[in-house]
């Protein structure tokens, strides 16, 4: 079962084709024979490792979205990529006074008293107080800061952790890091002890964390969301998991929940949220909370969002040997700012020796990057009512907003409306998981191509549209069950194009290879 | 001999004291007993590694700073962080050119047609022109680019080889890094299969090198640079390192070369080069060439920097089975933007297969933060004769050169007119790392103390001056030789200052533990 949840890079299947090469150490003394690191003599946890995210289907597109650069004629005129959410590259314009802040923290040189007038034309006042504030506290962007991150800035996530959750919050307790994922890469490294740690992840799950085992050496504990309940999460399946992986001899130590779920969208209530909390205290393992979809949640009545650190220290003190990591990036959000490789980590109920321990592997690399931080410091601190610059934030917040809500429900409709789909709608997130139900022929002519049925359909789409979208298998599904995640982020003028061409698409998809 | 040459923070030390912790797996399933994640339980390859620029004597000096600013009184009124090669945080001026391109990166809305007459106030038209043009192949700072970096710019990064080299270079050969630091990660990671596998680093090394090896489970395979032929390298003693290695069973993968030195700043002759290129080809070892300091040399004409690239590929197709990884970084030269975290790696000889392997790692982490990226194309692609932007450029970057230089010969001559002092010439990079010989009553106040020797010297220092340098034991070093790594970066108008301070100190100290 472990071995079937991620399946895509046909490279990597022929890497992995010859176990043989896998174990032949080389000879100590190997004098001019070749090259001395082949795909054999490599790392063979980096070999493993698969991320499809980037894999070969967007290696398909950008190879692609060349050959329309240099004129070539293809079926569609641009390659839109939903395989990542990713959106500023769909044109999302950034928030207009975080990107002031960060120009001038850039150029200091335009706050000089000589140019005040100048530079006021062009910048709000707000603007202008906030970059020589944080210069004041960063010297220079172009310092290394604390490895921690500035201890300002972490001072104000924690005031921002106080306000979202009503509960005290310690900067010390805090780590800035090249967005989440850098967090949860250092989290799960961490964690593991030897080959027999085993982390427990979601299926379907965001590649980072099957790749992160693989590139650790842990085992990873799959547990199973249930499509038919909306991607929901039982305790039960939970403790099958855990029960079978121990009795097999696999140390797990920690669980991994994604809420907002990437690439299923689901939001966890508050009640299941205590479950989860009361589960990891019985089962003595530590609770990874990937949160950094906190704010894109579309149905804020039904399904708010709540924090695990609020719901566990909503708990009262009986629950404070539950260990959390919960992860929040600049990357998603109405912010969208990827690029500048953002986010924090906090360690909640963590070992003061452990927290030593995150801030020596911190400083190894020095220092999370300046930018970064600065937006960490704008996500968690914007503007607030009687700020110069507050009622156009507000407005580009909620436009972004409202906008990703319909987008997400246009295009839930599409796929309801496909024959043989079905795509539960997205309470959070970015992405729609709609389920394929392919037909025989279809999954016969996989197997002559030599991929996985889901990676067939999503490459047949690729080459008929130019829209990029993942198979299930890069996420995990259940077996014989097929996927594919996309984003909906293509911009709102081009949402019926695109949801047409994909209608168009799949109804000849189907008339081809009806049984 | 391997376990000698990086002791220094005390809470590793006590750590390490606890071996029988180390063996014990926690059983299968235990129930509500305590922390799960604890310093024992913990990955031990992250438990062992260490990193002594960023380890306790900078955290003291940490402390003291902090008091500082609480208005305590010390015998000093300021810290000076000469542990690190900081530029910008010790109040070097960045360059003005690449500031205002980036912030205008930062903020497009200044590039619109109604704000041009107003931008052309503040900022000169080939700034205007250079961000104008990334954006133009960026789209958005704030989107992900493609994860081996911006191809534009990695066309750039291949054109300032070719210049600087005068042997092609290929932008698909060409990874831009988070710093120099994540590339040689990836690349060290990537070179071990086992913990057999061995790579060898010179003694002293620049602490990176030996902490990413702990963390990666390799072994370090050390040969000594010799302080008395001015930190020289003997290929005789790389071979006696391989061969005593390799009948231990190491599997020797590797030669570390960092040039300039870190923290010795010499500069390998092009016939040093030579024999090495020779003796990777001859011992089948891959050459890692940190060259992050290429243009912080001093002596440029007896000895100019030579790349490790251009070197090999003049040497003719008789070497061209020599695989090469090269690193170099925005954070050091004139440019000293540390907090960008750029940076790129150039593939030399490298198998398809790994280069293949090598983007995926990166596509895993998504792409490095555009900021640095953008910080690379200005490096090795400045304003050039004719530019609007030149004069100025060439100034300051001149200007920080000449005061760089001025500075390393003051702290040298320093350092060799203190009492059983001795210390080589900077040729390149940032640091002195002079040699102290500590009276045999120091090394017992050292014992009492608990701390090496040189650490007890540093720390005496630091509490003395607010001097922070990095006892030489935190880089490696002959055994019963003590030495420190300074930094000459403090500003020139405190240099004075700086000097007799430590004088002061110096013959204080050895006043005190005088034989």
């Amino acid at each position: 079962m472990l071995r079937t949840f991620c399946r895509v890079s046909p490279a990597l299947k022929a890497a992995q084709r010859q176990p043989s090469l896998y174990l032949v150490a080389r000879p100590a003394s190997t004098v001019g024979k070749g090259k001395v690191l082949t795909t054999a003599t490599m790392n063979p946890q980096i070999r493993n490792a698969e991320y499809a995210v980037r894999g070969a289907l967007p290696i398909r597109a950008e190879a692609l979205n060349k050959q329309l650069q240099t004129d070539k004629q293809l079926g569609f005129d641009r390659v839109v990529f939903c395989n990542i959410g990713n959106p500023q590259q769909l044109a999302q314009k950034p928030i207009t006074y975080f990107r002031q802040v960060a120009s001038l923290c850039d150029n200091p040189d335009l706050l000089k008293p000589e140019n005040r007038e100048t530079l006021l034309k062009l910048y709000p006042q707000d603007a202008i107080d906030r970059a020589e504030l944080l210069l004041k506290h960063l010297g220079s962007v172009g310092a290394y800061s604390h490895s921690q991150g500035l201890p300002h800035i972490r001072e104000n996530v924690a005031k921002f952790l106080e306000r979202r959750d009503g509960f005290s919050a310690n900067p010390e307790h805090i780590y800035l890091t090249q967005g989440a994922s850098a967090g949860v890469q250092t989290v799960l490294q961490m964690l593991t002890e030897n080959e027999k740690s085993g982390i427990m992840i979601p299926i379907p799950q965001y590649p980072l964390y099957s790749a992160t085992l693989s590139l650790v050496n842990a085992t990873p504990v799959p547990y199973y969301l249930k499509e038919e309940q909306n991607w929901g999460l039982s305790v039960e399946d939970l403790k099958k998991s855990v029960d079978g992986s121990r009795a097999k001899g696999v140390d797990v130590r920690a669980l991994v929940i994604i809420n907002p779920g990437n690439p299923t969208g689901q939001c966890l209530s508050e009640e299941n949220m205590r479950e989860i909390i009361d589960f990891c205290q019985k089962e003595n393992v530590v609770l990874l909370a990937d949160e950094v979809y906190q704010t894109n949640v579309y149905m804020p009545k039904e399904r708010p969002f709540h924090s695990f650190k609020k719901v566990l220290r909503s708990m009262g003190d009986k629950y404070n040997d539950v260990e959390l990591f919960s992860f929040h990036s600049t990357s998603k959000g109405m912010i969208g700012e990827c690029g500048r490789r953002g986010g924090y980590l906090e360690c909640v109920n963590i070992d003061e020796k452990v927290l030593e321990q995150l801030y020596k592997i911190a400083s190894i690399s020095l220092c999370p990057n300046v930018h970064g931080q600065i937006m960490t410091d704008l996500m968690t601190n914007p503007p607030v009512e009687g700020d110069a610059s507050f009622e156009n934030y507000n407005k580009e917040v909620n436009g972004i907003y409202e906008s990703l809500r319909r987008r997400a429900t246009k295009l839930s409709t599409c796929f309801n409306g496909l024959e043989n789909v079905t795509c539960n709608d997205a309470e959070g997130a970015m992405y729609l998981f709609p389920r394929v139900r392919l037909p025989k022929k279809a999954i016969d002519a996989a197997k002559i191509a030599n991929v996985s049925p889901d990676a067939f359909y999503a490459l047949q789409l690729l080459e008929a549209t130019g829209v990029c979208v993942i198979p299930g298998s890069g996420f995990g599904q259940e077996p014989y069950t097929w996927h594919f995640r996309s984003t909906f982020l293509p911009e709102e003028h081009l949402f019926d194009d695109f949801c047409s061409n994909i209608e168009k698409f799949h109804s000849g998809f189907m008339e081809k290879y009806r049984d």
